[in-house]
């Protein structure tokens, strides 16, 4: 699928990587292995985005609400998410891992790249990475400036993600689940049943077909 | 189709009623003219929702964003949100009006009801109309009260409206074209290709029916 055969294409991607345990469940796994098996998936994402020249993408990594779960589940997603980051600096991306790095159950591996930007390799896209997010940690200390002409959200502390254009969530809920609640105000929102771990090219191209048929008003 | 068929009953439903324009011009009419029929399609809805014992409902009536369209479309939903107040005065509901009131855009008309909560009747439902609304007003001032257990988002504007477990849109689009940002963060959200003049009591069921389907994690 060549570059040229999506008129429009979403600067920014939202990518919420929904199912992984119920697809565990689905092959006869323990819940908490599914995790393991998202990591693939994201790069194969990673790779099309590059050729098709994404310029940003956003993967929801996990929340603050996902630590309540059982502490296998929370080992098994926070190992999965270091891996993750571990390959990416193979890459060419720019890594900003987003997420509240106070709290002990931020990943140590993953602290000097916690809320700065970071250069892997040429740098050919930016990937943003939400770990330990929580959208009311996000939106602690938010303001408004009223500019000359527009009106600016400030102090979040995700201000380094830009709106995101096109919302693609895996595993059939709809719904974003605190997923950056200011950058996903205007998204279009794509809705794959498959779980995350099936992951396959054709699900990216038909959300961009499908985004070649909405109009952008931006709210107006 | 009786209160006992929906044994998960949202307690509080969100309404963007989209697609005025577009059923106005696909009904040989002018695009300002829609707005007139999205009236009563709402006490419908009011209706039907106080027969299934829904206890609160927010309606989208129209943002800053919106007012910057043109000028005989603005007069015409203005008129159609004063409308529809002045028809629920007659009805029983508790109704808050939401919405940037110190702005010239806002109608006078409705400004006794503006960011409180006034009874009418029995008050047998809360409804919430958001009107001249826009999100980075609603945040303008936000800040986090962490508490004992858990921690609130205070100081929004629109802190008197709860959390959303169900949004239904009509006309298509699947966005929230900001929305309560807040109280959307872990709705469900049902859209509905119909646009909303052509509302029928089946679309409400149909929504329903599928959020039997859903399970509410709250992002855990």
């Amino acid at each position: 699928m060549s570059k040229d055969y999506f008129r429009r294409l979403p600067k920014h991607i939202g990518i919420i990587p929904d199912g992984n345990r119920r697809w565990a469940v689905n092959n006869n796994l323990d819940k908490k292995d599914g995790y393991y098996y998202g990591i693939d998936p994201g790069f194969q994402l990673y790779e099309i985005m590059l050729e098709l020249g994404v310029k940003e993408a956003t993967f929801y990594g996990f929340t603050q609400d996902n630590t309540k779960r059982p502490s296998n589940q929370k080992q098994a997603f926070t190992k999965a998410c270091i891996s993750a980051v571990n390959n990416l600096a193979n890459k060419d991306a720019n890594l900003l891992v987003v997420g509240n790095d106070k709290s002990a159950v931020f990943p140590k591996e993953l602290l000097k790249y916690a809320n700065k930007r970071v250069k892997f390799g040429r740098g050919l896209i930016n990937i943003n990475f939400l770990v330990n997010y929580d959208w009311k940690w996000d939106l602690s200390n938010c303001n408004v400036i009223n500019g000359q002409k527009k009106s600016l959200i400030n102090n979040i502390a995700s201000s380094d993600i830009s709106r995101m254009d096109l919302i693609i969530r895996w595993g059939g809920r709809r719904r974003l689940s605190g997923f950056l609640p200011v950058q996903s105000v205007y998204s279009d929102i794509y809705i794959i049943d498959d779980y995350w771990p099936d992951f396959k090219k054709d699900h990216l191209y038909e959300a961009l077909k499908w985004y070649q048929t909405t109009d952008v008003t931006l709210g107006g």
